[in-house]
């Protein structure tokens, strides 16, 4: 029910995962009279859904606390709690992220081991994919948070991108050992010496992002947050820039056409949609925020994010790796 | 002498400089067997021109402390001393960042009452110019010295573009007065009470900073580092894309060729050397590192803010509101 708009872009969008995903089964939950008119139009999705009705909802401007106290019923806790009672493998939502995370980690509770759990999303870079976390559940982080998101990012690697040993490096401001806040020092302390399904590569900075240097960046929900918004601004700012150029005089334009399918594709290697879902890591179970701007596109690539998750295990995959490292880390204390 | 190109960039960068600035005077500190064959080959500098000679230098690989303990008589350390002694009102180097910014310190000294100094550079946005600080020189900060910077990125905006009350912003995870971290909250705090050279605008985020909402970002050198190098990177990534689409077929070539004098334009409004130059603010004396990769457009870059700042006086400006900021400060403890 959530996010700008609704019923109108999940819909759709399930239905685009449902034509490479046939075996996929869906629970949709909200109003039927606004959800059956849409599966009306997309036949294909009655036989993988079922409609579990409800017209409570948690609001876009609900805080965190007041949805964790009245949000009995509503279409989002309601998904979480059929992940938690294992009637789902995960649940996706374009709703309100606050409320989302906190419903999340009071229904699905932390992993055994974890203190935070954090956000991970993919990103395009020149050769394929990143996959960074965390991008703002936690402002402020230890040395062994960001040790834990390392375990987190690299099992999400292997899940996503089959990378049997992924390479992790820490978001810093430069790649010298002295440099940088402690929490960030302390976590390549660590990290050079415990075994972990990732191969720990060091320091890396903003622009190593998009280079593609290692597979998973980790760093606090600060840095992280801002700069994923910086990646955004700087993205459209070039997008609208490119835009004024072709229009700017009969010659370009004429360039623009010639060019255009070439740019298209260009613009898909980097279009949001496809990389669109924020995954909840290190609860005990899967969760994912699809941007509330996402339209069918960008909601079908969160829900096929979730999907590849669910089929590889990730939640007990990651339990184990997580045990592996905190029995490594009482015999290092 | 420092940087990728030594005095290969600086030279012709002076005579750049030299067009449209033909009062400026510049002294040269280096190696005369390098300097005067280049200055030979731009006469128009001959007259404008002093050569302090020196082969010592100060290495790019070298630390800072190394920088501080054994300098004496190299370029860098001469040119900044002749800032101190008065003969000079400004001092641009494309050397080794770290030992620039630990002479500068040491030679021409906190402004009173600045615990911090700060960098900051100029970035393109949408509408205009936004000016960002700081990026990277402190890694930790607290509230009081965000509140300074904030001061010193205002009469920046101020010399740079001329706004009298330029809109001042605190980096941060959300617009929310509860969000982010607590040096960001409490500098908040202070910038809504004190009076500033600037307006407080309140919370931006990362992409705030291309969208020019604000004339001034005011962080902290550990997110205004990683904000900086992610822009870098997605600029890097979107330009790299771009020229292969043109390049992946005949007709999107051709469509590039027609489109080619708009493409320019709209990569001139974001050519990173246009915006080259990284200010040491805070300090007794002015103080600019050019990009140790620019070419001469970038280097007159750094030189033309460091005489635009020059010329309208920043330095007794800033010393004036710092004074102000602290007067109010004592009232408010």
């Amino acid at each position: 029910m959530g996010g700008d708009f609704g019923v109108e872009s999940s819909i759709p969008g399930l239905a685009l995962v449902h034509q490479d995903n046939p075996q996929v089964r869906f629970k949709i939950y909200g109003d039927e009279a606004l959800i059956y008119p849409l599966l009306n139009k997309h036949k294909s999705l009655l036989n993988v859904c079922e409609v579990i009705h409800t017209t409570k909802i948690v609001r876009s401007d609900e805080k965190p606390s007041s949805a964790l106290r009245s949000s009995k019923d509503s279409s989002m806790r309601m998904a979480i709690e059929a992940v938690k009672d294992g009637e789902a493998q995960a649940v996706v939502s374009s709703g309100n992220t606050g409320a989302l995370m906190a419903l999340a980690k009071v229904i699905l509770r932390p992993l055994p081991g974890i203190h935070r759990p954090a956000i991970a999303s993919v990103f395009p870079t020149l050769t394929g994919k990143t996959v960074m976390l965390d991008l703002g559940a936690n402002v402020l982080v230890d040395a062994e948070n960001l040790v834990q998101f390392a375990v987190l990012g690299a099992v999400f690697a292997r899940s996503h991108m089959q990378k049997e040993r992924p390479s992790v490096g820490l978001l810093n401001v430069g790649s010298e050992d002295m440099k940088g806040p402690d929490h960030v020092r302390g976590a390549a302390e660590t990290l050079a010496q415990v075994e972990f399904p990732g191969q720990y590569y060091g320091f890396v900075e903003g622009n190593d992002i998009t280079k593609g240097t290692v597979d998973v960046v980790v760093t606090d929900g600060y840095a992280g947050n801002i700069a994923l918004k910086t990646a955004e601004g700087v993205g459209k700012l070039m997008g609208d820039l490119l835009k004024q150029a072709f229009k700017s005089n009969p010659l370009s334009m004429v360039g623009g056409l010639l060019a255009y399918s070439a740019l298209k594709q260009a613009k898909r290697k980097m279009d949001p949609r496809l990389y669109n879902g924020g995954v909840f890591l290190g609860l005990g179970g899967l969760c994912v925020k699809s941007h509330g701007g996402s339209d069918a596109i960008g909601f079908a690539s969160a829900v096929r994010l979730s999907v590849q998750l669910a089929r590889h295990g990730y939640i007990n995959r990651v339990g184990e790796e997580i045990n592996n490292l905190m029995a490594q880390e009482t015999f290092l204390t």
